[in-house]
C-alpha cells in the first residue's frame, strides 16, 4: 500500500480587475473577478516542498492585470479565459492545464436630464455572468453561465397529481407563486463564438421561457428554458440548471375572520426546493473535460 | 445603588411579506421586510417574566399579514409603517409606542416579445428601499432611505493638498476613480407625503449629483447629494449619509514594462474609507426621537 | 433658508492587522480589525473639497500598523483603542475628536500529542470582542461588549400569561427552546480597567445568568444577564443588549401518527424575536458622548 | 437532432433540524442542516409536468422530521443519511437513487461554577462537519468531511524557489505566516464505521500535521494533513482539499522609519491563494460515484 498524489490544481482566487476604456470619452468599464488556476507536473511540490514548477499564484495575478492592459482590454469573458488559458500552457513547460474561472458584475451608465453621463455608472445588481474555460493536452473547453436571476410569476403555476405517503401533509395547489433563483451554466459547442451576443440572447430566452411557461412543476419550468435555448443556439451542446424553489406561502388568515385569495404569502427562507437538471441535445459531442473542474449538481 | 431597567423595546424583526395585486390580470407585487418593535410598560416582563402588557411578537407578525388584508395592499411603504404604528399605539393601553421599519425590493415585469409580461418579474436587484417610522406620546416621525446604491466615476475625481504627517505615505492623485456605495436616509417633515414621488426624486438627484460634481474628495460628492435633495425637497429636513470610499487602485504594471494611464485597476475589498456625513436645513425643525433608535452613524 | 453640514465623521473601516508577539519562541497573537474615525474642522472638505484639515483615511490605516509595532503590540483593544484616540487628537490640532472601533477575533493554540504548540492556532469561532472608544473635548468613553455569542437552553423556558387579542394564534407553553445570539454592549465609568480580565469575567456571568435562569420571557434572561454583570462589576454603568429570539418550532408529527415530546424542532431563520433593552445602575454617571457613534437600538 | 433531459435530482435543501436527547435529566443535543435529493423516473415531470413520480420535496422534509423520532434521534450524521438514502429508495418505485447531504453544527455545554450545566449549551464556533451519502443501483458511498476549520502558523513557513519569469515581482520568503480553511472531504471504504470516532481523529492528525510540517509550500502541508490521515485509517481511501492561501502581508514600516521583524502583519480578503489536491492510496477501491454529486474541485 502507498501513498500518492491525486488531481490537483492551484492558483490565485477572485483577482478582482476593473477596466477602464478611456479611448473615447465616453468611457466604459468592465468588472471582473478573475480565478486562475494551473495544472502540471506538481508532484514534489507536494511531496517535498520543492517549487521549481510552481509558477507563484501571485504570478498569476499579476499576468492577469498586465494581459488586460496588454491586450487592449478584457472583451468577452469567455474570450479572456481562453487567452490566459492559452498563455499559461504555452509559456511554460510544467504546465500543462490551466482552468480560468470569471465573473462579471454589470453596470449600467447613469442617465441625468443631460442624458447618458460619460464616466459615471450605477452597478445594475441581478444576475452575475459566468465562464469557466478548462484548456488541456485534449482539448478547450468553455463553460459559461448566470447566477442569481431571481425570477417570479404571481400566478400560472400549479402543483398536484403527486404520489401521497404516509408522509405527506402537502395541500394540492392550482395556483401558487413561482419563485426561483436561476443558476445555469452551459458547454458550448467549439471555441469560437460571439459570447456577448450569446449571453444577450440565452437570458432572455430564459426569461421568456419562464414567463410564458404555465408550469405544472418548476422542473417543466427548467425544462422549457433549456429546451427553448437550445432551439435557437446549435452552438450550445447543453444546460445545466440549479434552480431553488424559494417557496411563497400563502398566509392563512382565517383565524382572524379573513379570506385570502392569493393575494397575502409569506416569502420563506429555508428549507428550499432544489431543483437540478441538464437538457441536452441528443446528438451533441461528448462533453470531453468540459464540466471536471466546474462546480455543479453532476 | 440599584440596578434597573432602562430603555428597551421588542418585537418581531424581518417579516416577508409579498403582496400580490390581483385587480385585473396585470399584476402588480410588493415585496416587503418588516421589523415591528414595540414599547411600554414592561417593566415587570422583565424583572419577574410576567407577560400581562407582552403583545406576543407572533402576533405583531400576524398582525403585519393581516393588515396588508384588510388594508387592499402595502402601499407606500412609508405609509404601510404609519398605519402599523398607529395601529399597535391606539389598540392597546400598555403600548405607548412603536417602531415600524420597512425594507422594500424592486421588481422589474418580465418583458418578451409579446411586450410587458402580466405576472412574470425579476428582481431588480441594486439598492433597497427603507423607512423606520417612529411614534410615540410625542408624535410620529418617519425617516426613509435607501442601502445599496453602488456607483463609480471612471474619472472627474482628484484628491490632493490633504496634511503630510510622519504617517503620510499616500500618493496625490488629479485623476482616480472613485466609488461607493450609497447608504441615505431623510428625515421628513411631518408625515403626509407622496412618499414613492419622493423616493423617485431623491434617488435620481443623488445619481445625477454624483455623476455631475467633479470630486475633490468623495466628502465634496456626498455633501453636492445632500444638497441637491434639499434644494428640490422642502419637506426634507436633512439628509443623513454613510459612504464607502471603495478603493480602485492603479496597478503598477511597470515592473512589466508597461504603462498603465488609468485603465487597469485592483477593486479592494478591506480596508475602505468611510464617510459619514449630515447634510441639513438651518431652519428645520427639532429632530425629535426621529433618530432615536435609527441606526445610524451619529 | 440655508443648507449646511451637520455631524460628520471619517476614517478607515476594517483595517485588518495581526500582531505577532516573538518575546519567546512560544509566540501569541492577536488578531483585530480597527475602524478610525476622526472629527474636526471639516466644513470646507465637504463643500469646496479643500482637504487642508482632512488626515487622509489611508494615513489612520498606516497610523494603526505603525502604532502596533512603536507600541510594543496591541494589548487589551480598549487600551489600543485609547491610546490611538489620544495620539490622532493630539498631534493634529485640526482634529478634535476621534471614535476607534475595535474587533478581537480569537484564537487557541493547538495541542498535539506533544503538547501546546509554540506557533500553531486555530480560530475559535463563537463571539466576537468588541470596544468603541470616544474622545472629544468633553472626555473618553470606552463602550465594549460581544457579538454573535449563541446559547441555548433546551428547556427551563416558558412563555404565557401575554394578553389575548384578534390577532393572536400563538399556543402558550410551560416548556420550549430558547436561543438566542447574545449582542451586548457595556459602558465603563472611566478608562483605567484591567479590561481583559472583565471581559472575561463578563462573558462568563452571561453564560452563568442565562444558564441557570429559569425562563418566563427572553426579557427576563436578558435582565438577568445585565443585573449579574453589574452586581459583579462597578466599573460598568450600564449594560445594552440586542437578542434574537431565534425560534425553534416544535414540529407536528401528529399527522404520522407520532407524538413529539419536545425532541425534535425546526431552527427557523426569519422572521424571528428581537428583544432590546438596557440594564442600568440608578446611579451611574450620565453617558456623555459614550453612546453618540454607537450603532444599537437606542 | 433532438433535446432530452439528462442527469437530474431534486428535493429539499436545508431542513434545520434540532433533536433533544431527553432520555437524562442532562440533554444532549444535535443540530443538523439536512438536504434530500432524489432520482428517479422523473422524464414526464419535466417534459410534461405530470407528477405522477415526484415524491413532493415536502414530503421529503416532512420524513426527515418523523424519521429523527422514529429512529430515536439523530446518531452519526453518515448513519442517518444512510437511513433516510435507504428508506426513499427501499419506499417508492419510482425513486431509485438519493442524495443525502448533511452539516452539523458543534455545540458545548455550558460551565457554570455549579459545574456542567444539564440543558444550557453555546456554539462551538469553528468548523462544520459534513457528510454526502449517494445511494444508487450500483451502491452506497459515504463522502464526509470538514469546512471553515481556519488555521495559523506565525512562523515555520518559507516559500522561495520558484520559477521567475515577465510577471514575477514577489520576494522570497523563509519566515512568513501560513493560514488557511481547510475545506476536506474524505471518502470511506465500505459504510460501516465508527463515524463520530473517525471524525474526532480526523481532525486531530490535521491539525497536528499543520501544526509540525514545517512548511516549503502549503501544497506540502496540505499533502502531509492528507498522508496522516491515510496512515492511520485504513477505512479511508482518499481525502480531497480546498484550501486557501489567506495571505497575511508583512507591512513595510521603513517609511516611517521603524523595522518590521515579522511581527506586524495586514490580513488581507481577496484575491488569495487557492491550493486543491487529492491525496489517497495507491490500492484503493474505485469511487464509483461516490463523488459524481459532490461539489469540489474535480
Amino acid at each position: 500500500m502507498g501513498i500518492r498524489l491525486g488531481e490537483n490544481q492551484y492558483g490565485k482566487a477572485e483577482v478582482r480587475l476593473v477596466h477602464v476604456n478611456r479611448d473615447t470619452d465616453v468611457h466604459r468599464i468592465k468588472d471582473v473577478n478573475v480565478t486562475s488556476q494551473l495544472r502540471g507536473d506538481l508532484e514534489t511540490v507536494h511531496t517535498l516542498g520543492d517549487n521549481t514548477t510552481c509558477l507563484p499564484t501571485d504570478t498569476q495575478k499579476n499576468t492577469v492585470y498586465a494581459k488586460a492592459r496588454e491586450w487592449g482590454g478584457v472583451g468577452a469573458i469567455e474570450d479572456f479565459a481562453l487567452r490566459l488559458a492559452r498563455h499559461f500552457v504555452g509559456e511554460h513547460d510544467y504546465v500543462d492545464g490551466a482552468r480560468q474561472e470569471i465573473h462579471e458584475y454589470a453596470w449600467d451608465r447613469i442617465t441625468t436630464p443631460d442624458g447618458p453621463h460619460d464616466h459615471a455608472f450605477s452597478r445594475r445588481g441581478g444576475e452575475t455572468r459566468t465562464t469557466v474555460v478548462t484548456k488541456d493536452a485534449e482539448g478547450e473547453w468553455v463553460v459559461s453561465g448566470l447566477e442569481g436571476l431571481t425570477v417570479l410569476k404571481s400566478t400560472g403555476s400549479e402543483f398536484h397529481g403527486y404520489p401521497r405517503t404516509r408522509y405527506t401533509t402537502l395541500q394540492e395547489t392550482t395556483d401558487r407563486i413561482l419563485a426561483t433563483d436561476v443558476s445555469a451554466r452551459w458547454r458550448y459547442v467549439g471555441v469560437d463564438h460571439d459570447y456577448d451576443a450569446v449571453y444577450a440572447s440565452v437570458r432572455a430566452l430564459m426569461l421568456e421561457a419562464f414567463a410564458n411557461t404555465h408550469s405544472l412543476a418548476l422542473q417543466q419550468s427548467l425544462y422549457e428554458m433549456g429546451r427553448s435555448v437550445l432551439k435557437s443556439h446549435p452552438e450550445i451542446a447543453e444546460v445545466r440548471f440549479s434552480m431553488p424553489n424559494k417557496h411563497h406561502f400563502l398566509v392563512d388568515l382565517s383565524p382572524f375572520g379573513l379570506d385570502n385569495p392569493n393575494e397575502v404569502f409569506f416569502a420563506a427562507d429555508r428549507p428550499y426546493g432544489k431543483i437540478e437538471a441538464t437538457v441536452e441535445r441528443d446528438d451533441a459531442p461528448a462533453p470531453g473535460n468540459a464540466w471536471k473542474t466546474v462546480p455543479g449538481f453532476l
